[in-house]
């Protein structure tokens, strides 16, 4: 069993501590917390031991109720492998901490590429990651867009990637980033900074991307246009989606069209947390123009797709399972991962 | 076991569907829905038989792939009794097929009082509904309402109610009601019509509601405001909310102070689709002016609250539990219903 | 003065009207409106006469002390030309009532090409619209889309052009369209009907456009990616911005990156309803990626946009103005229209 | 003439001296801003001399285009009056420089009751702020609530005041606060600070008040209960709000339900910045319930109603109307203020 920390048990903290504990080849040892918080009771009920950042804040979660296991020092010198789940920026910091215990690391896209020097997709370079003492699971939109590049790419070659990006305001739990009625260009150049994190999965893709902010709370919606090397039809790249682990088909006949209907579905299916670890792509909007010219709509669950991806870091950097596809195939199995 | 049909596989009655299968005195025996769709699926996955307002219509479904048992009419006569969850409006009109079969049935409060002269809630008149043909689960709302009411009237006599209703203007699932910026007075007279539906249920009380509608999509929040005929504490009345099996308190400590926090929470909870069956009546709120004024904010989960009332109506029509604290008390057990 | 109506007076009709009022060759006979409304007090404080379909209804406007001053036969009889500004699809009923008055007509957008066998943009094909008896005025977002994209085609040649069209849910005022939380799809399908809209003005053009509501009521937000056959710099395509009269650039200076601050500005400017009748192109954005492939954000205002062209429309059907470019800066000047 | 400084020339500020500029007794000597914005530009396009906190700041201004008058300092000698509308707290922090130049300032409800130790409301308190150093405007809610108590007091006596406030989540012109989709406690806890709030202005009110804030942008709304001492009519009360010159009804005749169409009928009335400086109050709303319990929702604009107050404060302050009513008259009238 490989030991699990997960430091940061927040919106991606708390998702992936449950898929840990879902697999048969690893266990959490301890989630952590700064501040007393209904996450943090949330974590005394799953029966994670709780750590806190300092234990001069102990005093506070007694006062609420909730109990508290040590502090993350003690917690990290347990585990095989952290995964860190804090907010951007903090997982820069919390790195000598890491080094100093010679402890494998995960962080997540919040993170620049240089904190492990190496950027994680298990699509596309878990056999790069093997053995590894640090990787960095890149973002929820640049795990979206890597997915779906590389699996085009590697059937008929991506000449040209051309995606924009309609990203969700606030996460559904948030109460105070907006916008309430905007939509607000972020960055207001062109292009975004998505192409170059694609780049540090996938050096060689010619990409430009585009991206904005929209009042909603759920999914990120991508226009993803690739131009092929190869000439497809609609029929092959439908295919390919659904052949693939991480890549799921909105159907016709569901009557969906948009993200909150798919959330509505999501629940209807039993999902935790409503989570769509895979690329949401609608049926209907995969089209080819002029054989070359491919065009799909695809929605991507900012909260969860990344989930599944340290699930896969864990076991690459262990080296307990060499074969992504194995690796992923264990993932899905233990979240009875099925077709939208 | 109790033969339950469940007419109308939506918003209500999906859910409706669920939380009978989970009973041990009662089995689902069929769902209807009219055309294809997300929810059509759903029922063939969760093993529901599905059945169709027109038979005429089966190809459709056949195209899409979703099995199809027979009409409504046949659904119906392997029922004893049905739960209608058709739009408002619609379930007066399914009522003589109802009468033609002999058939108990529960309307939900989209209907009026007059579908079937009796307006349930499992807290306030159980008794009373006991062996009866036909009821009406009053709407969320009121459903809300007459809990807090109910419970404070008997314990400290409720002089008066005055209660302003924030509501959301969709559902989660829906796209196409807004509004998406404004805050629309519905109805823009006052006093609002939910006074007069409490009264259906309660009808002594004297009371006067306002009501409008707000750009969210997850719960009605309630301002209630109760004069006392008896003094009481805070404490009295917090202590009252958690001797109740169908309110819950929001804790301080959760840091909750919002709609959307508490909707992550529920997620975080495990519940199915993030239902709050119960109030979820915030902590900090309540609280006791000059002795006898008693104020409070609720939450009630539109989707969700008049489902485990739906349950408790059935045991009340079939006469099978005569204890409204006994009906109550299985429902919840079979939900592992468990304090907010 | 060439005798205005203006058929419907709602969005677009109130616009209009006011535009052709400050317009030194023309002026308003007369306004239409259905019901009693805020807009028809406001058509009486404006001083605009105000027609109603059916006179039966004149009771209920008299008792709300609005001043009707006949049936909209009356009003037509006395218009060189009408603007029909009546909501989509009707204006296409509306046309044997203007063929036998014999009456000059300009439709809207939400209609059909055929309504009038031409569709209308100032500044692509006033030319081929003088001495007509019918045009359309294409849609805010066609109209947008063509204003641009004739710019580059004609000074650098469009090869191809690629554009994602995210659009409000609702128009400012509205209060019962939502998304409140969700980005739908409108159409699921690609390529989008814009496509081929646009080249009911533009044939020629290589074109194909994806199309999405988020929960917005101010502006939509246009990607435009344009394939140029001529190298151009990004100094090139930011001075042919500011050389077009119906096009103007958001400095960087303003610090302006959203659509709700460019509202916030154009109230600041004293714009009459906040008013943006030009393309608002963010200058930022304006980027030439490999010499040739251009991309920008631009902000469409849906009220207004086409508000301006409709008033030269006017001007090539009577075939007062032979010029375009004469036509579209006596609009401008009579609006006082100076850049964002 | 009145010399009148605005130092911080944002939401308020920008407001207040377009108000100042149009009364006949009083000029805008100056406004003030810290960095390059949209605003700054406007101030220019105004003609109002642009002073900046810090000169060393001036070269940013200079690139951007942006003429600077001088420093704050320098404005502020030149003045009679100062009205500060700088963010919340900054005010406090200002107060010592208007101390060292014996400068009468003016805050606004962002500020603490003790910046001025006179908190003002023209139709409440004008008397004693004659010839007074220093007032603090009250915010926005304050005043709405404030001018209806008042005038409800002195014609029936208002025995006791309960009210809750949904609130706007962010400004029309924001995109960084939310919420998105929620309704958010604000506070939590009962009651709010707004009942205080109004006893600084009218200590005699018994006055209960509950907040929320929800995801909107133009207008809080008021949902007033107010028990009289003295038994009034429905019709007492419109007569009452009818002649008030800082209230207005929303006519039935209109349509109006919401605050999306009231803020459509402001610009359609060519109200500058859609700006509503009066209490807009529902006329179907307003409803007595046994002749002493006074019910109705009122519109509060969040970014005008206190604007005008402004502009009676620095008349009373500098003692050159002693009359409220004429003041309030004068203030009105050069706005052009008609019923809405």
């Amino acid at each position: 069993m490989i030991k699990v920390a997960v430091n940061g048990y927040g919106t991606i903290g708390k998702r992936v501590a449950d898929v840990v504990a879902a697999q048969p080849d690893m266990e959490v040892i301890g989630v952590s917390k700064t501040k007393p918080s209904a996450e943090a009771y949330i974590a005394n009920r799953r029966g994670y031991p709780l750590y806190i950042a300092d234990l001069q804040n102990k005093p506070a979660f007694d006062r609420a109720g909730i109990e508290v296991a040590g502090d993350v020092e003690e917690m990290l010198k347990h585990a095989d492998v952290v995964v860190d789940a804090t907010p951007g920026g903090v997982g820069m910091k919390n790195k000598p901490l890491y080094q100093l215990l010679n402890l494998k690391a995960i962080w997540q896209g919040g993170e620049k590429h240089e904190v492990a020097d190496f950027s994680f997709n298990a699509s596309c370079n878990y056999a790069d990651a093997l053995n590894r003492q640090y990787a960095r699971v890149v973002s929820c939109n640049t795990t979206g867009l890597c997915r779906i590049i590389n699996a085009v790419d590697k059937a008929y070659g991506a000449r040209k990637v051309r995606a924009t990006m309609v990203r969700r305001g606030s996460d559904p739990g948030g109460i105070k980033k907006g916008p309430i009625d905007a939509v607000v260009l972020n960055p207001p150049t062109i292009p975004s900074h998505h192409g170059p994190d694609v780049q540090t999965v996938l050096p060689h893709i010619d990409i430009v991307t585009m991206a904005m902010i929209v009042p909603t709370t759920f999914m990120h919606m991508h226009v993803v246009h690739i131009d092929l090397e190869k000439a497809a039809t609609r029929e092959d790249i439908l295919a390919l989606i659904e052949e693939h682990p991480r890549m799921g088909l909105v159907r016709k006949g569901t009557g969906i069209t948009s993200t909150a209907e798919l959330k509505e579905y999501a629940l209807d299916m039993g999902r935790p947390r409503a989570d769509l670890w895979e690329n949401a792509i609608y049926e209907e909007s995969v089209s080819v123009v002029n054989d070359t010219e491919l065009y799909l709509f695809q929605a991507i669950h900012q909260e969860a797709d990344v989930v599944v991806e340290n699930i896969d870091a864990i076991r690459a950097l262990m080296g307990t399972v060499e074969d992504a596809a194995e690796s992923i195939r264990m993932t899905n199995e233990a979240l009875s991962f099925t077709a939208i």
